[in-house]
């Protein structure tokens, strides 16, 4: 039996965030949290695939265009066929002769395989009738090597060092699926952090979220170091000195700047500083690293493929690993930078927040704990509390922890209704705005 | 007197070139040479400048999408003030809060970014009535650094240095350009030498082109080394020991391949092997370069903005710079890009071809010489023999040099008709496609 990809449809939904200055950053200070979102459909009836490219609002229009421009690439084909040789599948959309000279692997081309290939696999968890890590954790090495791109990374990791790595932790997997199934998965937030927010804003919004249960904070920075000082005494002040604190400058500093700021942030007791600089200075992070250590470097949210991964890891430039579920081409690429994580020994804690992330990458964080790197220390998802409402499977959070996803899928489906009044730019929500 | 922007417009414009094979690679199986053709008119009667993307076909338009999205930031502004503060001009373009998602400077977004700066210069060259090089040349050392984006390159050259380097060189200027004018600037070309080629058209095309003056030939390899063995030593005896020969894998090695692969081809004396691995791979590049040596590695084409070649550089990996004129951010972004290589000893052999890219590229290898790199050693420009007829000021080319461009602006005007004729999809070339 064969499951045929009958129809592709793509559409612009946003999200009005900016009103609120949510998510205001040193650089980005009024995003409109949006998606280009992909539905593959099948000869099946009511067996479909959703896929997202998270963007900021403008420019969500060229997603879509370029989801548009893949479609003969897709149509078509079975899911099986798909499943069968991956690596061909995920060659054909990256690199198209024509298409790739976008990228390659980069930018907007990226973000267009990626929605369609985390369709494919929204599909085929469908299919199974088991959540995305669900559907991870049950495939053998060698299923899942096969589905890894692990093209040019070889140097790092070869395709038998990753089938041996995930064969020696073959035998807890059950084990700590049960564990993440009672207690959930460490996050941390940064939805009281926001650049936009005042100190009163920020203190109310700590206060609430450790009543809620989180211990761990990440606020913005880049802007001006004396005022963010006093940010970080305050938040260190009310978390008291157990709580975790990060600090996100959003690539605004060069690598002497960065230096110099978080020579006069330590004393805060900061876990990370994040995307200190340019996001593709891999010799500027190492520097940093080496600099600001025992502060750890965090990056990856604009790495935009494994190649660029592996040399930030093999350069000692990054001490935390934020993949991005929707910059990465895919669960197939993720799956080649959480191997390269866990053979480097670094912790992953995936960038999330804006419209989907959370949802996605939950999955990822329990397979990669359940299958790749089992151990929590200093593992966190990021979390925001922003639109998940329009969600059909929303995460769930309990004392400031993911708890695990059981729905079949990849819990990136949206309400029809959320569809339908944000699409841009006819949709009600965007009406008189 | 201030000159402002009136409209933005921007044309999908392709040509079939795939029919022939002209373009084939390993990796760019059938090029439909294009571009996205945007036009800057000012309210000046008769004055506007352009500028293209330059893409393989598909996709041409999301560049056309993305270069109508950055419209507002262009349009109401006069050229004078763009001028004056070229740096906010650049930000505000590449690094707009909501778009800069879809980068950071690179993909897509930095292709739009590069076919308006461009058009900006086009439109200052027309109005001083001075071709490009010439435009730069006689600016200052001051006004040069000004429009230099060398934001996040300190660490490798700081505002002063560069200041410097164009100060050490201020005094010869004139009597290079004449030395330009009277014997041109050196080329090779990539014509003779594309992978869907028979090994009687490619002998047939170098005698032709020796004929004409050229001594310096790049082959395409990558697919099928025992025949590119035979084709090297095919153009090595048609060439004579004087000749240069160059090769191009087009990305499609791994690491140790292309080393496995350069001992195979050093005895045919080759110069450089260009984009032998991922061309984000600056690490796997680092130990090519090491072990390939005296064979230079060749890199650039898709690399997408300073700070890439700044690590580049830095990291040993980079023997010959490749600058594309269509992928850096434009003048602002290549500027950087010329006073980085001079600062590193590196020649610089922009990448052309294509359509139009001989048509920009001349200019900034002319301005390189004349007023940032005073040598010609190892220096040539690309150049391919296509779709040069549908420019108004097309490259001349004599004894196989390039002839210093005469003509106001930056040469990347096409001639009406042709934009008439293949404008995607509705021109005549395209009808029956």
């Amino acid at each position: 039996m064969s499951t045929r990809i009958t129809r592709l449809s793509v559409r612009d939904i946003r999200f009005p965030t900016s009103a609120g200055l949510h998510g205001s950053d040193a650089i980005h200070k009024d995003p409109d949290y949006s998606c280009a979102y992909v539905t593959l459909e099948t000869e099946v009836s009511g067996l479909a695939g959703d896929g997202i490219a998270f963007t900021l609002g403008r420019g969500n229009e060229i997603c879509v265009a370029m989801i548009e421009a893949l479609r003969e690439i897709v149509i078509g084909r079975t899911v099986e066929d798909i499943f069968a040789n991956m690596h061909e599948f995920w060659m054909a959309l990256a690199n198209d002769g024509q298409l790739r000279w976008l990228g390659p692997e980069k930018g907007v081309l990226q973000f267009a395989v990626a929605a369609i290939v985390n369709a494919i696999w929204d599909l085929r968890a469908k299919q199974a009738g088991k959540p995305l890590w669900q559907l991870l954790a049950d495939m053998s090495p060698d299923e899942l090597v096969d589905c890894a791109e692990l093209s040019y990374v070889e140097d790092a990791l070869t395709p038998d060092e990753a089938r041996a790595l995930l064969a020696s932790h073959a035998s807890g997997k059950a084990a700590r699926a049960e564990e993440l199934r009672s207690v959930g998965m460490p996050s941390y937030t940064s939805s009281a952090g926001w650049l936009g927010y005042s100190d009163d804003q920020v203190r109310s919004l700590v206060r609430e979220y450790r009543a809620t249960g989180w211990s761990a904070f990440k606020m913005k920075v880049g802007v001006d170091i004396e005022a963010e000082q006093a940010r970080a005494a305050l938040i260190r002040s009310e978390i008291g000195a157990d709580g975790r604190l990060m600090v996100d400058a959003n690539q605004v500093w060069s690598v002497d700047r960065t230096i110099e700021c978080m020579r006069r942030l330590a004393p805060f007791d900061v876990l990370w500083i994040e995307e200190p600089t340019h996001p593709d200075d891999i010799l500027g992070h190492a520097r940093i690293a080496e600099s600001v250590a025992p502060i750890g470097v965090a990056v990856g949210e604009v790495i935009s493929n494994r190649v660029v991964f592996k040399q930030f890891m093999q350069a000692g430039a990054m001490s935390f690993c934020q993949i991005d579920s929707c910059r990465l081409g895919g669960v197939n690429e993720v799956l080649t930078v959480l191997l390269l994580a866990a053979k480097f020994g670094i912790p992953v804690c995936p960038h999330a927040g804006g419209v989907g992330l959370c949802e996605y990458v939950q999955h990822l964080s329990a397979f990669n704990y359940v299958a790749i790197a089992p151990s929590l220390d200093r593992v966190m998802i990021e979390y925001s509390d922003h639109l998940h409402e329009h969600f059909v499977d929303p995460v769930v959070m309990r004392d400031g922890r993911y708890q695990l996803p059981k729905a079949p899928g990849y819990s990136i489906t949206m309400k029809p209704d959320s569809l339908v009044a944000y699409e841009f730019p006819n949709g009600s929500a965007w009406q008189g705005a």
